[in-house]
């Protein structure tokens, strides 16, 4: 019913990161590709063959190191239902390692259904009165727009499953202040966006003190999130664009609450292609990412003290 | 790069709907659900084969009736990659009796991650240097809260396949009001997005006048629906709420211009569930829906002319 399950996990390994797996083709190694569409053949379930070796690897290699993935639907759903089998493969195999799964999908739509994406994400599709789990992730991603009754079935869906969601408030893209940023009234949209995710999970507070109902926060607008952090208090957030997209951890920092608590953050190019920065040829791709996570953990950690 | 082909399929039928095709389980008539978990179990395979069949059936009923079908993710990713794979089909068979299908996904993410949406479910997944695609829908829906640059991958996509878009921009929901009717200086939330979205695709009007980005805009809130159409000359609109969610033909007609054209109007749980009205047994789910689809564009017929 809130974010403890995963809270403990950061406190156990003293890493508030989650590492993104967010493969396109291109970014897989040349031999697991090569081997993928030999057997496969050169298309979709090659493709999603090769990416789900090179998932399975980085989930070796990070499995001990990170407390979370996030796959990105949106890489899953590029490669059809082909790449959607993967997805399920995928998060089915890093929580039997013991991985904290995020399904990064960012749906938002009128209550049922919104209430079928949730069975479909979280709870599992009720058939002839049995439930039946498909893509099954500890956490899914929201889209708020559409108002507090696109968010609620996820929120009943998430409090059978002692699951948990995260609602976009401020996100890191360059365009996201068109409308995030617009000022109405004494607020701004996306400070309405995040008083409103608080107020709709207000009681579900865990032993951290967080809401099952989290909200996405960019760290490429480090003073968003000092403010942010001020505000909603009750409330556990993504940090989405270190790395890659010019986020530091010196701008991270502030996510998080007095203890290190309340908080996570996310990098996906920065770790998966990793190995494309070694001179390697990509065998050494687990190795890379395993460095690379290892490397943004302690990066954090100069800022961050986890108790 | 506009809503040609759909208003030219509007105009050849003179019927400015379209059939959402949204099942759950329980909308099969009990027949179909029978067969098909007797021959795959009862389970996602077994639920998604008798989906199918319900929407092949409906397909064929419908497809000299109504110009485009409207599928509805959710239920679809309900069943997981099982349902995924229905959803490929279903597309397909949609377009092989010639109709125009509307993904409805409401995405929206980082420019990067919307490239890689819009592949899987516009122009297809590049891999090895060839196209392979998957969803390939002919339009989808989109959720423009991360602004422009959430958006134009997309566009980009479409203008490559002549294809098209639509961004919610005033919802059908209940809680809609909660973000998207907040005042934001002079200008409501949900208007700053349609002007946001007609003036991202400004210079892409066809020629009935709409530009290749549309709008969401509820049966729900009909005032709301006669301000849009004024203020968003160029942007065309699907409408949701007609029916179940309470919005009446009386309601639609302002989403139109003078010549009839420039909107289509969604309808779902009322053509595809109008067997459960009929007092049968669902043998008669083709004929039911039919009806119910010819009720539906008569019923707006006394309001709108397409000339």
């Amino acid at each position: 019913m809130s974010f403890d399950v995963l809270q403990d996990k950061i406190r156990a390994m003293k890493n508030p990161t989650v590492a993104g797996l967010d493969a396109r083709i291109e970014y897989v190694p040349e031999h697991i590709r090569r081997a993928a569409f030999e057997e496969h053949g050169v298309g979709l379930k090659g493709a999603a063959e090769a990416i789900y070796q090179f998932n399975a690897g980085l989930i070796d290699a990070l499995c001990d190191v990170v407390p979370a993935v996030k796959p990105q639907s949106a890489y899953y759903e590029n490669l059809g239902w082909q790449g959607m089998e993967m997805l399920e493969r995928t998060i089915r195999y890093a929580k039997s390692k013991g991985l904290f799964v995020i399904a990064d999908i960012k749906r938002g739509d009128i209550g049922s259904t919104a209430a079928a994406y949730a069975e479909g994400w979280l709870s599992g599709a009720s058939i002839e009165g049995q439930q039946f789990k498909s893509f099954d992730a500890d956490c899914v991603t929201l889209n708020g727009y559409m108002g507090s009754d696109s968010i609620n079935p996820f929120l009943k869906a998430a409090k059978e499953e002692d699951k948990c969601v995260f609602v976009l408030v401020k996100t890191s893209n360059p365009g996201s202040g068109e409308l995030q940023d617009i000022v109405a009234g004494d607020r701004l949209v996306y400070q309405v966006m995040g008083d409103l995710n608080e107020r709709i999970a207000a009681g579900t507070e865990g032993k951290y003190g967080y809401t099952m109902a989290g909200a996405v926060t960019g760290a490429t607008y480090p003073s968003d999130i000092r403010a942010l952090r001020k505000r909603l208090e009750h409330t556990f957030f993504l940090v989405p664009g270190y790395g890659a997209q010019g986020g530091t951890a010196d701008d991270v920092r502030y996510a998080f609450d007095k203890y290190g608590h309340g908080a996570i953050v996310n990098s996906s190019r920065g770790i998966m292609c990793a190995w494309q920065k070694t001179g390697g040829d990509g065998h050494d791709f687990q190795e890379a990412a395993r460095n690379a996570a290892i490397a943004m953990r302690d990066d954090i950690k100069q800022f961050v003290t986890i108790v």
